[in-house]
């Protein structure tokens, strides 16, 4: 059953990139699979020469290299609300939709503005903004080359999408029937509403920081909260990680005495790079099918959850920015951001599926580094500070 | 029909990665799935605290963070054979298996002698070999730093697995029933040898280049052949591709005059960064399931591409390895090689089968460049040179 689970991620982007990485309805999927019948496109050959009817043959048998994705459409005027009208009134679960996007837009503001703030350079947030055919879209604020700040990205997406009923149900323990409302075999049209981001600082002693908080609903009503903030240094800081956690347990104990202890184990078993044996980073909290109490009492830990990661984060960078290093330590950050990408890119379900279900692929990637590096059979030594965040990684630790 | 053989590239790592990037036997495979029953080693917090029976419980239920992979032993003395005693004399097909290793490495020093004589740094491959419990094993030659390769790997592997039938079945189309002499729901055992590398030239104006040569065999007796080489240039420089294209085409056409085309083809359908609509590099040759005449003349034909990795090679790099390039020049090669990593842990399936299935990870991912970039939303003009490389990969072109 707990392998099953797995497949929640997979339906609902858990992690960095909830941000666009959910389906897209049917009518506009797309086939995904090497192998399908779209025809190739063989353009400006150097040397043009025969073709025979054969070749023509294979070029209809070729898989799609060129899919027509477009679906996302940039607007230059920012909506108000990329929530479908009507969605705000008080009927069902409606009003929650509404609700949910309008806290998210807030928090990315005040979010992207106390990261300028500390950046401290002048750069600011670049925006885009898209909508998509049948409903939904994404609000993209990035910000590249900064001072202290080599890449970060704060994503509000909200996504009208449907997914098979097996996978919804495979996807919770708590016996809700998820296909509510939908006949056997439908599909479950589903409404959901992300924020999430990462933040790659320059320095390699202030860490990399990840949050996702998202609100999930079927047309049937069944709605779900998930979310989590996790952190991913270099080098480990007790002091630092003490308060980033503290932080985090603080929030958590507010409303719920067992909230810290059993999400920020969640943190410890979904960020794990399998093959290697060892977490991304040094964890946070993780929460996803949050809905054991009233809505609006989940919407207050996530907004409480979403609105404290500049207390939880922004000490540490302040602290750290302007810390002298090395060029070895400068190069074990690349190394280490190297592990981000394989996690990213192999493990995270919301990557994953946002890549392969036709994402906007700049904002589900904005979640790499900008630089990172892989070295061949690179291993740091025990007892040195690179082998003890190697240890953290490998045997969670207890912060708080 | 087409869409099941993407299951072939799963089962049988077919690209980069056929170095350890097989299933083991199923005795020694590992829980891949989050969600596991292993216990989660929680060692040496920092605040050792309470620690209650339910936060136990909580433990034993938690996936495994801390996987105890030992399955590949590090050797000093490098074995003859990594073929099992006894599979090199007459009976059935087992010659081809020591044949074929015998091939391979010979071709993997011939390769490795010639980059270096390229390289002309003096830094030589570094070499690491091991052994695995039920036989099999690997040999990796790697070298770092040289003057002209940032990172270059030429690995073989040896490997005896095991794999379902339906698997097996999926992954073919020729009508070969490849569960022979096993009974119905029993996994088929195979031996797989291979030859992979990848080469990461540091001028940007160097192309990478990447080939995969193996064999294949159930215990059953059913064999296959697959391979290719692969170029992805940074740039696009038509003459370089006529004269790589053009080796290859001369190889091909020796021995058919329908596999160039063919394997062309098939090279520029198996390199797709499906979510970006392009391919990797401009392709090469690729070719899988390849039975349709006696083994021996397929091994030569085998042999012959293997053999012809440095003439097709070599003189590219001997050509561009002084080249001057500008700062932004090395950037895109970078970005491109951000593009590399994509490809490599989202859709190789070598790589991705072998990472979830326990192979050396230190060889798998030795085809990852020593750094990479991620830009957002960052896209050449058209009609720059960059352009025109981003146009080749989205419109495969006709070389020779």
């Amino acid at each position: 059953m707990k392998i099953e689970l797995a497949a929640l991620y997979c339906v609902f982007a858990c992690s960095s990139n909830v941000v666009d990485a959910f389906g897209v309805a049917p009518t506009t999927r797309l086939p995904m699979v090497r192998g399908g019948s779209s025809s190739l496109p063989m353009a400006k050959t150097s040397t043009e020469e025969k073709k025979d009817a054969k070749e023509e043959e294979k070029k209809k048998e070729a898989p799609p290299t060129n899919l027509g994705w477009n679906s996302h459409k940039a607007v230059e005027q920012i909506p108000d609300s990329l929530v479908r009208d009507g969605e705000s009134g008080p009927e069902g679960n409606y009003p929650m939709r509404a609700k949910f996007e309008k806290m998210c837009r807030e928090a990315q503001i005040k979010i992207t503005k106390a990261i300028e703030e500390i950046d401290g350079s002048g750069v600011t947030f670049q925006e885009d903004c898209w909508v998509r055919e049948n409903g939904g879209g994404g609000l993209s604020r990035v910000m590249s080359g900064g001072k202290v700040f080599e890449k970060a990205g704060v994503n509000l997406s909200v996504v009208y999408g449907s997914m098979p009923q097996e996978a919804l149900a495979a996807a919770t323990e708590r016996g809700i029937d998820r296909g509510k409302g939908v006949k056997p075999g439908e599909r479950v049209p589903f409404f959901a509403c992300g924020l999430s981001s990462v933040m790659h600082p320059k320095n390699p002693m202030c860490p990399t920081m990840h949050f996702n908080y998202r609100y999930f609903e079927t047309d049937g009503g069944v709605w779900w909260f998930g979310g989590g903030t996790d952190i991913t240094p270099s080098y480990v800081d007790e002091d630092d990680m003490k308060h980033f956690h503290g932080t985090y347990k603080e929030v958590c104990d507010k409303h719920d005495p067992e909230f810290y202890d059993n999400f920020k184990s969640w943190a410890d078993r979904y960020f794990v790079i399998q093959h290697r044996n060892e977490t991304r980073g040094l964890g946070g909290i993780f929460f996803d099918d949050l809905n054991d109490r009233d809505p609006d009492t989940i919407f207050e830990f996530s907004k409480e959850s979403l609105y404290s990661v500049v207390d939880a984060y922004g000490p540490i960078i302040n602290k750290h920015k302007d810390d002298a290093f090395t060029d070895e330590q400068k190069q074990w950050q690349l190394v280490r951001r190297g592990r981000y990408v394989e996690f990213n890119l192999v493990y995270d379900r919301g990557t994953v599926f946002g890549l392969k279900t036709g994402g906007r692929i700049e904002s589900i990637l904005m979640s790499l580094p900008e630089q990172a590096s892989w070295l061949y059979d690179f291993h740091p030594e025990e007892g040195t500070p690179e082998g003890d965040l190697i240890d953290a990684c490998k045997f969670p630790r207890t912060w708080v």
